[in-house]
Formats: structure tokens, C-alpha cells, sequence
């Protein structure tokens, strides 16, 4: 019901205003039985040092948020069955540590699968303070510190944010100021035009005043507000195109509007031909990022941060680390993730993301990024996401965000602990099942790396033609030879974006990891993989086994004892996951089938 | 902008209360030279019988509605420019010329393509008078005598016209009488549940007596109501399979309710399986009109007709007339028509009906069916069709529910003689093009009798694969190797539903004319059609010739001196038409090439 707070029986008062008291309050109801010290000390900020002393009292030394985050640490480790340790240290790897909502401010939320708006309704905001502080509570016990309330689509009324609704929203930053939470709101870029200024050109100076005239009534109702994430040209979105500006030029602009008041801009890089003809070869939808940005590198300020999804199309199974992540470094760069499992089985089918990210800090040196963001898979449902196990992604995505190195099952298991009250075998059963979750996921829907044979619009559920003749961008050309696009110099050049290992990797269908083969070859059926299988062949045996290993996954889930209502809600979902599996399965199947005339080796039901 | 009445300059005025009345008026402003007499004779009923008098004066016997038809006969004759005739007498092959409107009391139509509905707004009848009378005009000019009012998907409120809206319906009748215009009501069979009575069960005593208080109250307020139309059982509404009865115990029960009245029962055939799995092959959609109704022929009540759409699919482009419409003598039945152009063009496209229409009746005897109807294509846009040139549906419909043995082209030029004032060879270029434009739209949309590779649920614009994994059992099976459906006594069995004639026609694809052969069958893109070409070399044919008699036909729509504001509309819609001719090409075309890998033998583009 509470996420993994469930553990945390006692509910927190509203007394409670600062990080200090909210730390003394947990650990005095998690830890009853040791006696703790803080130490402030602001040069640590977030950073903790727990220590031992003679009186065998617990001292945490750290900023305010550090001395939160110790005692979170403390009790997580408590929680995981641990002894408390004599000495621990730990400072978060990145400074902004980000949440991005998508919610509109009619209560709607963009590809949102938890329900409706935490805080928003009817136009305005309107949230349910004790559930604000409950999500103070989840964010801070594992790390993330900056929330953005409102969707990157910014949908009137929701620029009022900046206008009438301020006062609520500084309302909402007192309430999230205890946890070490800050905001940060999206902005449309063309909002100096609702106030009489014919033009929203970045280099004209009526903006940037209007800007910054506007920057400085909004510090001055929230003067901790980390600051505006722009979605700027992207998708009918406003932006510095429409004056032949750059994004630079946009985003600079805004910088040193909310410059004198320590705020910066985070600007996403998600800018492509969302209106592409699908006869047109020359034009690749994943080269666009970085040919919109690449150039640019350098000329950002210093108060900028460009926010790059992970991969160059969006939130695929499975994609290559964006080139952009790993060409610009002058410039300041966030990673941005998502929890929402928009084409990763909307919080229906198990889909644990942990292992995705560790691979993609494989190729992304953790020194590239200074922040992480993801969107947020939370809403105004009970359990908060929906699913209750997909809760494991918000979790570990902020044990992450705060180290790069955790191990992934440790980050699991202990997400396991605090929420369940299990037997260690079981507790190791649903660790094993959720950190297998996203292969299996892979293997039914997306074929070696293609994606996008997923339902258009919706997300949810096989279309292999789906996207073929769409506007997308979002091809993979599979005919009676052959399947995928050629991203290699002899095609069309996106590899080329890379570093010149990386380009050596991945050129060489011989040497290009298995998964990430379609992504950057077209390949005929009777390609052999390096195991001696075709092509074919491994599409139809990853298909059968995503399904097998549902079905697999199903019995061992319903073993489990999750307490109600958890219990009813899993094995409701795990069956519409069985029932997606199959369809994913029999249809991407009988899709190759029809088109290479290759029967499965091993004889099972391939549908005519 | 009054669609086919633009040369009937006069208004009606609202004191003309009887069809006496108003042929009066129309012949003295349409003919003013010449003078009429009428001679009533209500035994003759619709028919008219028109002489000339000694004197020189036209005389039309009829009954009451005779009278106004045969005045609007001498007045298209007089409007084509024809001499009037010394003698003329006509009857309907048809006492009941039906429309269907898919109106919905909100004011949306359901698949409208000519804005919001002419009746209803905001759960309420709200009309203009001005375009009833308008409506009823255009109705009574071609002899359509039945008017249902309300979607056969009845969404609440609309079953209120049996309730709180009835005095304002029997108003609306009151303006459609005048024109030998009698309304309908769509309703909904589980409507006595909305009264207390716990079951719709058409064999329980209390259902019987509710619809009788019902009616009773309904013909009290509108005596001449045609009576009820009735979708049940069909893709979710209620009906009698719910109480484990039949249609026939539904629609007799009904039937027995309005008997009293002189009312009968229109009970739509359109009951299939809409969630059937694809991988079933077994069950083959077109079956389902005749395995739930061929049994129960001969068991209507006498004031019951069974509607059929006169395919057993859906309105496709191309279909057989239904087996149905062939095989149940002992029954009273309608063909049901489309007009509105929900999967052929949406009145963006052009597509003449008639063309179509004729050829079903080639199947079809014509005495195998005593009434038609017709989907509407109006709707509360100025020129009640969206498309102006659409409106040639509704006219040449009513002509030939009038006499089924009409000329089509003789039909059409009507239309365009008293729509357009041009000159003969403008009148014959747009004869000819609207002829020819249902042709043209198959080709490029639909493979020789497939259909469904539209979009789904919009219905516009190419999906080759839309529909192939879906639940509405309208497969196409396209592979590596071949295409359709075997429907004949070899495959799914559909053939054996028709009498013998036919399916000796149709059994052998060696003999199956062409435009049907892959309703029929499964064919190798290396069959060889009767022309030589093979069948894969045929489907690229038809469509670059589609894209090319498109672009041909827009050349010359565009010579032709359309008055404004048509000209604008109609050369608007021609380049959208344009734009969906060359995606239809291009991507069927791809789609197949994709499969077969067979090379067009004129080595005109086909793209990857």
C-alpha cells in the first residue's frame, strides 16, 4: 500500500519541518533500540558519515539532507536484516538526482499506468498533503532530491504554475523542503506570448526580460526551485526554431534569466522528424539528436544542463547508449530514464529496469553525466504505481542514481526486504524473478534489439507493422530475405556518431553483441548468430522462451505470500501479462513466419 | 450548398402542410409555363399516373404522396432539360425506402463525414425547420418514404425518444409528413429494463406487455411511425441471446407490440463474433449472418423485416451480395446500403455508389427483397454531405430504391443536370468521372476482392496489416507465397452458403471473375489471371493505374466550372484524395513486394 514504506509503520507528523526532525522520527520508530547523534556540519550537504561512539550512540555527521540520508541508510540497512556498521560513508555521485512527472494539470498524466495526478486536478493543483509527505518520504529514504510536478508537454493551464497557481506551488515546496526535496517546473517556451510580447525569439530582449522579471517572482515565492525543464521543438512543441534560433541560443537565454537566483535550465534533447515518409531512406531518426546538438557542444552555460534520453529513439527494450551521452564533453548532460514502462509493459508486465541501466553505464562512463533524471511511474493509485512490484524501479532507480556502481541485486533485494516481510528464500525468489523480468520482457517482444512492433499510440501489445508506413521514423523494412536497418557506414552512417571503439564493436555483424544486432544490420534470415543458430531461428526460439519463462514466472509468483491487496492485484496483472506474452509470441512469430517461410527446428505451433 | 436542389430557387414556406400542398408550389416555380391539375386518388397510393389534358394541362393521379412524386418526377425531367411527357406512371419496386441515420443524441454521427447531426444536440432534438423541410425535400425529390432518425447503436439518452423527447419527435414528424416522409426509431431491446422490469427476455410476459404500453403511447403521439429498428446481440449490444432466445423470438415480440398500430420491426442481420482470435481458422466471419438467421426463415412475424447489409462483411469496396439476401424466401427482407463512406473514401474520396449497387442487383432478384435502406451520408454541414459531389449517393439511392432496373448513368447525369448548370460536355466529363470513381478507388485501396487493409477504427487511408492480428475476424493471411482466403467447399466453407449457380461460378478461380478471385480464394502471386498477367503482376497494376486515373481525374475536376463555395471544397478534397492514392499505392504495393520480392515488369517504383 505504501510502496516499500510499508515497513515504516509510523505515519509521519506534519510537525515534523526539517530534515533533522524528520531523521530523529524515523530512526527513534525504525531503530527504537539504539540511541543516535547528528552532527550538522553544511560543508557535507548531502553527503553522511556514520561513526560509533564510546556510548555506543549512533552519530551521523553530515548537511542537513546528508543527516536524512544517513538515517535512511541506516534503516534500509536495518531492514535487510543487517547490523548497523561502525563506520559509514557515502556521498551521492550525481548532484541532481531527478524525478520528472508527466502530469497534466487536468489530473491526466502522459503515458501515466498508476492513475491519476498526485497533484493536479481540474486545472489547478490539488494534492493530498499527507501523500505529498509520503512521497517526500519515498524519495528522500533512497536519495532523490529535485521533483518536476508537470509535464514536459506543457498543456494549458499548466504555465500558470509560474502565474496564479504559484502560491499552491510554493505551498508544495514547503511541504517537499523537509525531505531534501526540491522542485522544478517545466516551462513552454513560448510563454511570453500569453503576455502581450509578439514573439518568443530568444535573442530578443523583451523575452529574456520578461524571463527574468518572471524568474525573479517565482524565486521569490520558492527560492529553492532547482530550477525549468524545457521540452523545446519536439513534437509540435514551441522553440528556438521558429526565429532560426538554436538551442543554445533558447536555452542561455533562460539561463541567465534564473541565473542570480542559483536556478538552472535542464533542456531535453528529444528533438527529431516526428513527421518523416516512410519512403524516405536517407533521413534515420536516431542520427537526429545528435545532429541537432553535437555542434553545439560548448557554447551551453554553465547553469544548463542538456537532458538526453538514454538511447537514440525512446525508451526502447533495448537501445544503444545516445551518442550524445558520450561525444559532448563540454557541455553539462543529464541522463534521463523512465520509469513509466510506456513500451515496457505499463506497469502490467514484470519489467525491472536495473539491469538496463548497469549495461548502460557499461558504454557511459559515469563521468560523462552530472545528473540523472527519469520520469516518474508514480500516480494517485493506493500502492502509488500501479503494479506493486513495478515500486522496485522508483526504489532502485534512486540507490542508483545515488551510486552508479550498486550491484544490481543488492538494490533489488533490499527494495524486496523493506517491502516484504519475506523468508529469505523467498525474498531470493522474487530478487531472482525480478532482476530476470526485463529479458524476458525482450525476448517475447522485441526481436535482437528492432523494437517498435509494439501497438501504436497505446504501447501496449504486438503491431509488427505498426510503425512501418507511420511518420515515426521507426522502421524495420522486414521483407521475405531479410529484417532490421544498416546503421553502419554503408548505411545510414549512425554509427558514425560514435567513439572509434565503440563504431569497432558494433560494425561488424560478426562482432556486434547478439542483442544489439538488428538495431545496427540488416541481416538476412539465414544469418548465423555465433552460436550457430539463424537468424530466424533465434527470433522464434527467444519468443517461445519469453513466453515459457512467463508462464515460469507466473507459478513461481503465485507461490509467493505478498499480503493483500497486493496479492489479488500481482496475480490479477501476471495474468494479463500471460495473455500479452502469448499474443507477442504467437503473433511476432507467425509475422517471420509468413515472411521467411522458415519452420521452427523444433517443431512447435507457429499460426498460419 | 443545398446539394441537388440548388435549381429549386424558391424556399418552401412553413404554411405548406399536405403533399398536394407542396407539389403545388414546386411545379408552379420550377415549371412556371405550364399549368397542373391534380387528380387524387388514394387507392393508387405512391404511384403516380401523369397525362395531358385537352387542354393542354398536366394532370397527376395519385394518392396524396403519388401526387408529390409525380411532381418531382416531371420536375428532375423538366430540369434535365427533357420535354415534359404526354405520358408518364410510375410505382415504387419498394413500399418502404429507407435512410439510416447514425445519429446519436449527444449530436456526434457514428462514422458521419458531414459534420455534427441534423437532429440532436446535447441529448435533446434541436433542429433547424428550415432544414427539415430541406431534408424532407431532398427525400421526397427522389421518393425515399422512411426516415429513422437515431444510431442503431442506441446510447443513452436516445432511448428517451420513446419518453421524454416523444412530443418533441412527434413534432419532427409533423414537419416530415408533408413530404410523404414517415419517421423511425432505432431502439434499444434492453429498454424495459430501464422501467423496473428485471429482464429484456423477449418470452417474459412483462417485457411483451411494457413495449405494448410502449407503443401505444409512441403511436398515440405519431400514428404514421414507420415502427422500430433493431441492432441486438451485435458488438455489445443487448439482445435476445442474453435470455438464451432467438431473433426470432426477439423481433416477433416486438412485432406483436406494434401490430396493433399498422408498425412493424426492422431487426438488423449484423451478428458476428467481434472478438475472435486469429489463430483461429476455423471460424470464418462472412458465415456468421447466415449460421445465426438461414434456420429461423420462415418464422417472422409478417410486419417484420430483417435488414441485411448487402455484404456479408462490412461495406467493403468489394463484396458478394450476402447468401442471405439469396436464401431466406419465407422472410420479409432489406438490403441495407451504405451511403455515409465510412471504408470507401469518407467523402474525401469520390466514390459513386450505383456502379456497386447495380452489381449487386445482378445477383440479386430483385424480388427477393421487398424494401431497402440506407445508411445517411448528411449531416448539419452546408452542403449536407461534406463532400458536394457525394450527395450523388443520396440522390441516385433514392432512384433506384424507387425502380432497381434504372440506367445508372442515366441516374447520375440526372443528378448532375439538377445540381450543376452545365454544359453537356461539362455534364458528360463529370458523368463519366463519377462513374468511373468507385473503380478507381478500388484500385488502389482494395486487392481483387481482399479489402481490410485499411486503417483500423478510423477506416481511412492504408494498413495493410491493421486488421490481421485483431479480433474481427477480417484476415487476409498474406504470406512469402500467397494471399486470401479459401472460402469454397475446400477451405472455410462460405461458398456453399450461396445456391448452386453461384457457387459454381465462383468455386474455381479459374472461372471466378477477377474482382472477386481473393474473396474466394488463396491464390500464389504466380497464378495466372485470365489475362495472362500473374496475380502479383495484377495487384501492382491496379494500383499504379488507381494513383494514375486519381491524378487524371483530378486534372480534369479541376476544368469543370463548379460554382463556389464547391469549386473550393471539391478542390481540396481532391488533393487529400490525391495524397491517399499515393500512400495506398505505394504502401500496398511495398507490402506486397516485401512478401513476394516479385519485381514489377514495367520497373515503376515500388520503394523498399
Amino acid at each position: 500500500m505504501k510502496a516499500w514504506l510499508s515497513r515504516l509503520t509510523a505515519d509521519l507528523p506534519s510537525s515534523l519541518t526539517s530534515c533533522e526532525d524528520l531523521a530523529r522520527f524515523e530512526l527513534a520508530h525504525a531503530i527504537p533500540s539504539v540511541s543516535f547523534e547528528f552532527q550538522h556540519d553544511p560543508a557535507l550537504g548531502e553527503e553522511f558519515r556514520i561513526s560509533r561512539k564510546e556510548n555506543h550512540a549512533v552519530c551521523i555527521a553530515g548537511g542537513s539532507a546528508g543527516i536524512l540520508y544517513g538515517a535512511y541508510a541506516l534503516i534500509r540497512n536495518f531492514l535487510e536484516g543487517n547490523s548497523l556498521p561502525d563506520h559509514l560513508e557515502s556521498s551521492p555521485r550525481y548532484s541532481l538526482r531527478m524525478i520528472n512527472c508527466w502530469d497534466n494539470a487536468d489530473g491526466s498524466v502522459e503515458r501515466g499506468y498508476s492513475g491519476q495526478s498526485l497533484f493536479f486536478q481540474n486545472g489547478k493543483l490539488s494534492y493530498d498533503p499527507f501523500r505529498m509527505r509520503e512521497l517526500g518520504r519515498l524519495m528522500a529514504s533512497v536519495g532523490l532530491n529535485v521533483l518536476c510536478i508537470n509535464n514536459v508537454n506543457v498543456h494549458f493551464p499548466a504555465q500558470l504554475l509560474l502565474e496564479d497557481m504559484l502560491p499552491d506551488a510554493a505551498a508544495l515546496a514547503d511541504l517537499f523542503r523537509p525531505f531534501g526535496v526540491r522542485l522544478m517546473f517545466s516551462v513552454d517556451f513560448s510563454q511570453p506570448m500569453r503576455h502581450g510580447i509578439p514573439t518568443a525569439d530568444p535573442l530578443n530582449p523583451a523575452v529574456l526580460s520578461w524571463w527574468k522579471e518572471t524568474a525573479a517572482r517565482v524565486y521569490s515565492a520558492i527560492p529553492d526551485l532547482a530550477g525549468f525543464l524545457v521540452k523545446a521543438d519536439s513534437e509540435g512543441r514551441p522553440g528556438p526554431f521558429t526565429y532560426g534560433r538554436n538551442h543554445a541560443d533558447g536555452a542561455n537565454m533562460l539561463a541567465e534569466a534564473v541565473r542570480p537566483f542559483g536556478g538552472i535550465i535542464v533542456w531535453r534533447c528529444f528533438v527529431y522528424n516526428c513527421r518523416q515518409d516512410w519512403r524516405d531512406t536517407m533521413t534515420d531518426r536516431p542520427k537526429a539528436a545528435w545532429e541537432h546538438y553535437a555542434f553545439l557542444d560548448g557554447t551551453f552555460a554553465d547553469n544548463v544542463i542538456l537532458q538526453v534520453k538514454h538511447g537514440p529513439f525512446d525508451f526502447q527494450v533495448r537501445e544503444p547508449v545516445s551518442p550524445l551521452l558520450l561525444g559532448m564533453k563540454k557541455t553539462n548532460l543529464a541522463m534521463e530514464l523512465q520509469l513509466a514502462q510506456e513500451y515496457t509493459g505499463q506497469q502490467i508486465d514484470l519489467y525491472t529496469m536495473i539491469p538496463m541501466w548497469k549495461e548502460l553505464f557499461e558504454e557511459l562512463p559515469e563521468e560523462n553525466i552530472m545528473s540523472v533524471a527519469a520520469v516518474s511511474n508514480l500516480g494517485n493509485d493506493e500502492n502509488y504505481t500501479g503494479h506493486p512490484l513495478a515500486a522496485v524501479n522508483f526504489y532502485t532507480y534512486g540507490l542508483l542514481a545515488w551510486n552508479p556502481a550498486i550491484d544490481p541485486r543488492k538494490a533489488v533485494s533490499s527494495w524486496v526486504n523493506l517491502t516484504y516481510a519475506f523468508s529469505p528464500e523467498d525474498e531470493r525468489t522474487l530478487t531472482d524473478l525480478l532482476l530476470s523480468s526485463r529479458r524476458t520482457y525482450e525476448k517475447y517482444t522485441a526481436p535482437l534489439g528492432l523494437g517498435w512492433m509494439i501497438t501504436p499510440h497505446t504501447h501496449y501489445g504486438p503491431n509488427p507493422s505498426g510503425y512501418e508506413y507511420d511518420l515515426w521514423g521507426t522502421y524495420h523494412k522486414a521483407d521475405r530475405n531479410a529484417v532490421g536497418i544498416d546503421r553502419t557506414a554503408s548505411g545510414t552512417g549512425y554509427l558514425l556518431q560514435y567513439p572509434d571503439d565503440l563504431q569497432r564493436k558494433y560494425a561488424d555483424p560478426e562482432t556486434c553483441p547478439d542483442l544489439y544486432l538488428l538495431f545496427y544490420h540488416r541481416l538476412p534470415y539465414s544469418f548465423r548468430m555465433k552460436d550457430g543458430r539463424t537468424l530466424i531461428q533465434r527470433i522464434y526460439d527467444d519468443h517461445f522462451e519469453g513466453l515459457a519463462e512467463t508462464e515460469k514466472m507466473s507459478r513461481l509468483l503465485l507461490t509467493l505470500p505478498f499480503p493483500e491487496p497486493d496479492k489479488t492485484v500481482i496475480s490479477d496483472r501476471m495474468q494479463r501479462q500471460l495473455h500479452n506474452a502469448k499474443e507477442w509470441c504467437d503473433i511476432i512469430n507467425t509475422f517471420f513466419h509468413r515472411l521467411s517461410g522458415a519452420d521452427d527446428l523444433h517443431g512447435r505451433v507457429i499460426y498460419e
